[in-house]
């Protein structure tokens, strides 16, 4: 079996010149690929003790379902304003242009409990340090968050200082 | 085990009046309901001969890909417009208000491969049909359609008559 770097294409001025994009897609287009993806993620849970898996819209979604099936837990979405039916708390937070706010249900997060985030891909940060506030609004203890990829050039991890972050795939770059 | 309809909660009155709808977050929400409902979607595959499967942004990645990851499929995401960062088929559609246009790698489906498409509702089988055009238009052959839930009166499977499509609940009304 090919590692799992083999399975990422790099596309490069996308969404706009300068960034090199890593499609996450084109490992889930491959059935070995996603799955040693899945597995490889899931593995950095092991020995983790924890309640439920929350991911983000839309690509944190991909791997957090697959995870939660696994280990038998329950998967949380975190979503865009609007999306979830039920009482919800939401957070505004900055993007590099404008802000963007994300919500959740209020009944998805008892006191106390342990909770892993989920999503494909750490850039600066900004939506894991917004995820972790809201779970922590709730009560929640963030005792994980594993990515599929990360770019360090980010500096992502300066942002997330205290929390056990993962990543199974490191990029130096931006 | 319960059965999957006691963990489906019934907002009514959302997105808008009239509406009643059924919240798939609250099935996720349990470790139980979320383990059965894909057991009980992948079991309507059963005998299915099949190379790939489709799911729509975002829902339907919810259940594809726990289903493409057990069955050893490629996952193969289709996206509003602009979110996919390589060569692209798209296709515009009609929805109650305005319209809406979905995109898929023109790359991720080959000549005559079989295509399962996995989503969480159907509706008026409008967001079905397109993906049906756009998968076609790449040389794919839709052989089965599942979605965890079905609102049967608005008729969604008028419109793909000739397809086989199965829902794991059914509901009589909209």
């Amino acid at each position: 079996m090919k590692p799992i770097e083999a399975y990422v294409k790099s596309i490069p001025d996308f969404p706009e010149p300068g960034i090199i994009f890593r499609d996450v897609t084109s490992v889930l287009q491959d059935a070995d690929g996603l799955r040693l993806a899945v597995d490889l993620m899931q593995e950095k849970l092991a020995g983790i003790e924890f309640d439920l898996i929350v991911g983000p819209e839309s690509r944190g979604f991909i791997f957090g379902v697959p995870i939660a099936y696994n280990l038998h837990k329950p998967f949380i979405p975190i979503r865009k304003k609007g999306k979830l039916p039920r009482e919800t708390v939401s957070i505004q937070y900055d993007l590099e242009y404008g802000t963007a706010e994300l919500e959740i249900h209020r009944d998805a997060i008892q006191k106390g409990q342990r909770v892993v985030i989920i999503d494909d891909l750490m850039a600066t940060g900004g939506t894991n340090e917004a995820m972790i506030s809201l779970i922590e609004g709730l009560g929640g203890i963030v005792v994980k968050t594993v990515f599929l990829m990360e770019l360090a050039g980010l500096k992502g991890r300066d942002r997330l200082q205290g929390y056990d972050v993962d990543s199974v795939l490191i990029y130096p770059g931006k």
